[in-house]
């Protein structure tokens, strides 16, 4: 029987949905089709988009695909969505607004839940990009929402990233701004039909001309959409064109190409070995013992991790 | 010369700020002050605070500050602010509107900034707490934004969790609701005064009674407050009372416990394995021929790390 990773790269659809179901799952074959399909990926152009819950991302992603779909491109959407700790559902969860692309061949949507503490967000992102990257995606789209920690992660390992502002969302809006004024390599003030809006891009190009000139000399710029009409769409893809032949044309694009594969390793690693850690622990029961010793305090969890990697690694 | 841990317990303001930094640093000698403190932690109560950006946390907490230091109660507030990753700095920086507090001695205040991908925001958090309850903080509020993968975590952790909404929030606002609903032990909508609270609570209301019952069998109740005049806050801070009463009488105070432990156990764990395995790639200066390696996909990250694991970890 052909394997899964071969299937993928033959272009079975059902195969690449399977792989990620079983990432999202950790179960551990995925780790070998992953292997495989390693090689085949590095081909994708890779777009981040964040901004805050209500900005209006899924519809701004909904609207390029149609563009990328009419210049012939295909396209794989990673929707990453906060999950509830409890359920393990993602906030999210089926994203209504893109259901039309879903019967579309060229278009792959992908909703990411992530469970637990072990190997998040990151983690499985970077896997289900390789995925895609593999399938032969010509642009990956990845979604997150708010500016996480996480979140920030993935973004940064896009090749373009787009952060996406509404008019009036408070009080912490400068702040937000000051934040991320770094992550994005175009900025987006969607609902720009609200009011202040005109503000927001007076502010916003104020604080991009005071910020740090940036080391790959892109100056970001702004665009104004009304998403939900389509308005301004088309201008910002464009924009996007424009900040990859710029990032192609400087050392940047290497740059950013080494960090991703820092990070996507580093990401790997830590879950695999955290697991192996886990495995341990699980196989000799050992939980309830060393919880009960660290609620009463009778070692404390610095000690105790000393401890552990004095047993587990070589040359400690 | 006495330790920097000693000197804390002995109520050192300045020497508790050093090690905050030295953690913030990742200083190896902060591991031995963090020891040396844990046998002194699980007194105070810990309340988590999170919402989107905007939604006015940062004044419900100042006002519950008031509240706790007329009642005699000593405090730690715990800003954990995303950060960018380009200069390392935190989102939202000095809180200006708690800085009347800054002269309490009885109010202790720590913005959070975290750096890279290593050991990120939840480890640091729970180290800080740690301090601060070590300090012998009555009560330690954390405050987060937004509902990203690691808040959620740090929020989980706290002995009462509270979720903070305004209304008008956007298009997103049903879906942010489900996910947010198994986080909260108490709900507060601010800005109460604005248009859509009524609809927001009936909705919220809504969502709370068809959601699972909780197996504490703790009804999170909804507060509506208008911080910035105080409004509502005597009442949210009788809530949470009436919360922590109810998780003391219940078995659930040991399972989060528990949990907390766990979490603080496994953070602790990845950050000193993680920066282990790196300092060995760093002292055979190896990190060139591995990313040159990855881009090149000479080798996938998958099989690197199990490599790599095989070389460090005994047993393999």
């Amino acid at each position: 029987m052909r394997s899964l990773a071969r299937r993928i790269l033959e272009g079975d659809i059902r195969a690449a949905s399977r792989l990620m179901r079983d990432i999202d799952d950790r179960i551990p074959s995925a780790l070998d089709a992953l292997k495989e399909l390693y090689p085949q990926t590095g081909r994708a152009y890779i777009i981040g988009i964040t901004g805050p819950p209500g900005s209006g991302k899924s519809t701004i992603v909904d609207k390029m695909v149609d563009i990328f779909r009419k210049e012939g491109k295909t396209v794989g959407i990673v929707a990453v969505d906060p999950t509830s700790p409890f359920t393990g559902g993602a906030i999210l969860g089926d994203r209504i607004r893109m259901q039309r692309h879903a019967t579309d061949e060229g278009v792959f949507i992908r909703s990411l839940a992530t469970r637990g503490c072990l190997g998040g967000l990151s983690r499985s992102t970077q896997d289900i990009i390789n995925v895609m990257d593999a399938m032969g995606k010509d642009i990956i789209l990845v979604e997150t929402v708010g500016v996480g920690q996480d979140e920030v992660e993935i973004v940064n390992t896009a090749h373009t990233s787009i952060v996406v502002l509404i008019p009036g969302l408070g009080d912490d809006i400068q702040a937000i701004k000051a934040g991320i004024i770094e992550i994005g390599d175009l900025f987006v003030i969607n609902k720009c039909e609200r009011e202040g809006s005109e503000k927001m891009e007076r502010d916003l190009k104020m604080v991009l001309e005071m910020s740090h000139k940036r080391e790959d000399g892109w100056d970001p710029p702004i665009f104004k959409t009304e998403a939900i009409l389509g308005k301004g769409i088309f201008e910002l893809v464009y924009g996007i064109y424009r900040h990859k032949q710029a990032l192609e044309q400087s050392h940047v694009l290497e740059k950013k190409l080494r960090e991703r594969a820092k990070a996507t390793f580093l990401e790997v690693l830590e879950t695999e070995v955290m697991s192996r850690f886990i495995q341990k622990i699980e196989k000799k029961d050992q939980w309830d013992h060393i919880l009960d010793e660290l609620i009463k305090r009778r070692i404390d969890p610095y000690s105790l991790a000393e401890k552990m990697m004095a047993e587990e690694l070589k040359d400690h």
